[in-house]
């Protein structure tokens, strides 16, 4: 019977899950953390990792039309002098007249809700780039930013692209990598932070094309989401109010989960974000990034599209999509049901006893899989707790070796949802698990 | 005939084919670039996460005493004040008096390289830890730094993964990760840069076991670059004088690189760190970092071997190991010479013509190939210059379709190396490249 836990709760059982399992812990917790930043433990950098993998498989390995780059997050302030980040990445902020706590002056309430006094400052603008110093004095002429988005970075090397690697507009460029946002307000865990994970394609194509491919890129994402598991009724897309739109956007569609806080918000946005940044970098480089086609001999910058997903948020609708409880005959059972692609560890191998022989041979299958997946091998407490242990973390795949293996070279293979085992020979594991693992 | 450039040469035309051919560009070269950060192009990311890619399944997923780790750039500032960072993470800085170019104090010469005076201030030592503030106002409070290396994400998280991995000492763990330095004196292309990306394992054992541990995992790193293909005789360990040793080390060998500039020079560091870092934690949090053997009732903290490598030095020796000319009949043939496990494209596939049939099966191929592999099509020009493309940026296989494949079904495999050309049934091709790919 199915149990799955009401809203609130979920993101609470999720959070202690994914702290108590090592997805994820506040960074630096020995000193108290730090607001806005985590650190991922071992399943989290798996899951992490596949998430990534995932995303490149299907945006750059996969396709001929898009190729990769990997910038620095500190690059030349320039760069953001001309995309309008010095002057415009800003947030409005207020704070408490009393206890100083401070607010985007969009959250704000009527009374603080630290103290409960209800004057507060006037809103003042505070620029959201993390500021450093270069060199060995902290003069204005050394400050860099951390980069608030990876977009960037693709822009400035669209001619350096262009002209090594044989591409021809409708292409694109993606990137994976850090950014940092010095976020008034953090929280839901690692939904809002100060310090993530993007990975943002720019797709260039020809001034006209661009709504088409806006479309075409709309559906190819949330197909994307669909593929990994997500379940539909807890995704969507919508498209912005004109009066949503940054100023760079022509227009902009989000892909939305429906979140156990606050229900539907951004899990990723798709923005035509036209030839603005481009022409802005001409302007301001004084260098060509003109596209010239050489069939048609026209001459023009390019529009782009810009389909931009944050790893964090991915992961934690993941788990929350994944995580459900159930009542069975021995109690009551958390499992992730992470699709077999997403989930951190693929089988787990459990001798039935710390037996000699059955080790030796759960060794054995242990370090063959190993080669290919990440699995574990496990031979602490029952076998019923050890499927427990898996069933949290969302392992699809259970091989236990027993007395009955000694001969007929057969393992049982247990389904993480179904909970149906299987006799399978040694000798088929690895086609078997191939079949949904590959 | 093998023509390999003088060493001066060889570090010119490895920087030159970097940027031509979309590996590696200086950050933000539209604006000058920025000292010491770098941009990697479409086969420099491809390089680097081949790279990431075996070392991860070198130390991590194909053993079973190391789990990852993904901590953020960014944590409570108290890490770095314990782990001695703050205080001691300083570089002696001088200044020419007439020019105010700076130099590292150990690197000054008599006269500035810049003007040829001979004055220069008291060398004065600078912190080399970026620097920059959380929240709106830039007080003494607000100081966070960007990590000057990943190590102290792991040994902070040391109890939390012990507490959710079910490891035992010795065991290790393991991250991949940016880092940063704000480096007086940068150069040598990607040798020394500003913002760089470690690979970092610390191995947690036994204190008495980690003399025998550091040699272990000496012998284990050596290993892994000739597993790369470095050549044997360009590549060596060096055990460091009682004097060159860090505060925190007892003992440190240097897997060295004979470099084209300057000869021997680290690749990676391999360092025991004993229980340096573990104490000043446990004593500046009054966390429990102790480790207790159920087994044996013993209680202890730690000690730890790191091998502690970086990905673009790896990169820079990769391309100048592989770099090579030759003189054939054709005339001059530049070649990287790659290992086909690090080589960023696995395979190249030419349709001879562009012809409807051949350039259908050709795509066909592609298509195919691409599930598995980076491979790249082209359709531009002679063969034989289509093969000196791919031999220049390193790719082990060229494929070629021609007008015998529409009868016989089978295509032409030309060898990167050899040069030597295999006719193959296409139905054969994914099992011949396998052999030599995974």
């Amino acid at each position: 019977m199915a149990l799955t836990p009401k809203k609130p709760d979920l993101m609470e059982q999720v959070t202690n899950l994914a702290k108590r399992r090592g997805f994820v812990f506040p960074s630096g917790e020995i000193y108290g953390g730090l607001n806005g930043f985590w650190d991922y433990g071992p399943l989290g950098v798996e899951l992490k990792n596949n998430i990534k993998k995932l995303w490149w498989q299907s945006n750059v390995r996969g396709r001929d039309d898009v190729v990769g780059l990997d910038a620095a997050i500190i690059t030349n302030p320039k760069v953001w002098e001309a995309s309008g980040h010095t002057e415009h990445f800003k947030d409005e902020l207020v704070e408490c007249k009393n206890c100083h706590r401070r607010y985007r002056a969009t959250e704000k309430t009527e009374k603080c809700l630290a103290c409960g006094q209800t004057e507060f400052t006037a809103p003042q603008g505070f620029n959201t780039m993390f500021k450093t110093y270069l060199g060995s004095t902290a003069s204005e002429d050394d400050i860099a930013y951390l980069r608030p988005e990876t977009a960037q970075g693709m822009f400035v090397n669209f001619r350096n692209v262009l002209d090594s690697s044989r591409q021809k507009v409708p292409f694109g460029i993606a990137q994976v990598g850090r950014s940092f946002r010095n976020e008034i307000t953090t929280g839901n865990f690692i939904f809002r932070d100060r310090e993530f994970e993007q990975m943002e394609l720019e797709f260039f194509v020809k001034p006209g094309d661009d709504e088409k491919w806006h479309e075409y890129w709309k559906k190819e994402r949330l197909g994307w989401y669909l593929d990994l598991g997500i379940k539909k009724a807890n995704i969507r897309v919508r498209d912005y109010e004109a009066s949503e739109l940054a100023h760079y956007s022509k227009a902009t569609s989000d892909v939305e989960y429906n979140y156990p806080f606050g229900g539907w918000a951004e899990l990723e946005g798709i923005a035509n974000r036209t030839d603005y940044d481009l022409k802005r970098h001409i302007e301001a480089s004084g260098k060509d990034l003109t596209y010239f086609n050489e069939e048609t001999k026209e001459k023009f910058v390019p529009y782009v599209i810009e389909p931009a997903a944050g790893v964090e948020r991915i992961f934690v609708v993941l788990m929350l999509d994944a995580y459900a409880e159930e009542e069975d005959k021995e109690g009551i059972r958390s499992v992730l049901r992470f699709h077999p692609k997403v989930a951190p560890v693929k089988a787990a191998i459990f001798p039935l006893q710390k037996d000699e022989a059955l080790v030796k041979i759960a060794r054995g299958i242990y370090g063959d899989l190993r080669s290919l997946w990440n699995v574990q091998y496990d031979q602490g407490g029952s076998v019923g707790r050890r499927y427990r242990r898996q069933d949290e973390i969302g392992t699809p795949f259970c091989i236990t070796i027993d007395f009955e293996t000694l001969t007929d070279k057969k393992v049982t293979i247990r389904d993480r949802d179904t909970m149906k085992q299987d006799r399978i020979l040694i000798s088929k594991l690895k086609a078997y698990l191939s079949k949904t693992l590959n």
